[in-house]
């Protein structure tokens, strides 16, 4: 399944459970574009105690992510479609906490999903990222090489490294996103967001994410970028944002509660059965 | 199905039939890393009348090729997996003419298979590259920019371009690729590959393949880059050779009747159902 171009191989873990040992290198195995199948990394759907569903996600290089907005929401167009829960609202538990999701519509191998992606952590240890006062992290000087970046950091999900650019074309989303991402300042590592603000309610976005590098889209990226933009002053609160990402729009609102607001597609690409030569 | 890693999407069209329009689209579509499964092209198995079964390929652009060595195993393998020939051994038309194909051993999702690739073509005029002699064309000198490079050319099931160099990591092959593949020079395009002799049994090889891009290993262009290193004196025919190639070993010789014979693997990565949203 795919949400905006962020692809993701999806087990239902509700008929093929995985021993714990396997899903690293099934992850590297399995997002091999040449010998696998090819994909940003692999998601679990599996039984949870605490959620209708719990959902647990690998990078392409079998890394464990926390969350993901893009595999949330194709996470609640699956257990919907499969039945897994009867409502087309369920609530999914994820390392980053428990979010609940609905299905707005749904046509043939399509739908559009509403998630409460939560409120962001703004204090610089909840991202976390090294420094001395534990107050949010907004357009703070941050050296880099020769030069000097302004960063706004935030923890949505994954922690967050948001930069403000003028031309998001020609942004160096490339060589930035692959040195901050193991940046020491960010002792988690980082997602690394490029934002180009349009108008208050529209911004142009590109991402770095950590384990996997550039990528079409990030959910909780985006949902940070929104949340950067309004500690900036550059959109308001309460108000549907639109963000362009390589991969399509989503649309998000920072609400009054804190909670961050995302609505997109999940579309299913393929099924079928991956032949797992372990080594 | 891969080849050393060159990964296709193969689609039975016994079973499938598709219409001639859907064929570019659906390459495109299903090669997409993003939205699609990603592939490095699409190759159809379908019924033919001129041998035991026809294979046409689309690259991921949707341009279509003649033939591909790596596709031509794995079509080898499937038809023989799936018992649409009862013998291990079987023939197959591609738009480059017919091959005979033996699957030598066989294991769980994947075969070692043996192809005659037929004999290369060597004038020029074959290949096809424009000049004004119709003879084999063999360390040439090919003016390309600021640079003069040394060429041999031959058709191996596409066009081939080969350029001897003495160390393989540091050839510049995404920026001589991506030039000469549509240089005006080869009115068909041309693959291009980079070849370090290790010595007359062994050699190490990359390529660019026209429509793809740079692939993890090309049948068609290690048996090109044999048959040049002969031409050059670097190797003997009736010889078999080690080709490393970035995704593996595949094992060629250039017969003394003139045929080319490629011995390597297919393997079967995974197998389902796409679900193509047709534009």
């Amino acid at each position: 399944m795919h949400g905006l171009g962020n692809s993701y191989i999806y087990v239902d873990a509700f008929k093929h459970p995985l021993q714990e040992a396997w899903l690293a290198p099934l992850a590297r195995a399995i997002s091999n574009p040449n010998t696998g199948i090819g994909s940003d990394g692999l998601i679990l759907i599996l039984p949870s105690d605490e959620a209708d569903v719990g959902m647990r996600i690998f990078n392409k290089d079998g890394s464990e992510g926390q969350s993901c907005g893009n595999g949330l929401r194709c996470v609640a167009a699956y257990v919907v479609e499969h039945e897994i829960v009867t409502a087309p609202s369920c609530t999914i538990q994820t390392k980053a906490g428990r979010t609940e999701a609905e299905v707005i519509s749904k046509s043939e191998h399509e739908s559009i999903v509403k998630i409460d992606m939560g409120p962001p952590l703004l204090n610089r240890r909840s991202i976390p990222m090294v420094g001395e006062e534990d107050a949010p992290v907004i357009s703070e000087s941050f050296p880099l090489g020769t030069h000097t970046l302004e960063v706004t950091a935030l923890f949505m999900g994954n922690p967050h490294a948001v930069f403000f650019v003028d031309d998001i074309e020609s942004a160096p989303l490339q060589e930035v996103g692959s040195v901050v991402t193991d940046d020491p300042r960010f002792p988690e590592r980082v997602n690394v967001e490029f934002v180009e603000i349009i108008d208050s309610k529209e911004m142009n976005f590109r991402v770095w994410e950590r384990g996997s590098g550039i990528t079409e889209a990030c959910g909780t990226g985006a949902c940070a970028a929104v949340v950067a933009s309004v500690l900036n002053g550059f959109a308001d609160s309460d108000q549907d944002i639109t963000v362009h990402l390589s991969g399509g729009d989503l649309s998000i609102c920072w609400a009054s509660d804190g909670h961050v607001w995302m609505t997109g597609p999940a579309e299913f690409s393929a099924s079928g059965v991956f032949y797992w030569k372990r080594q």
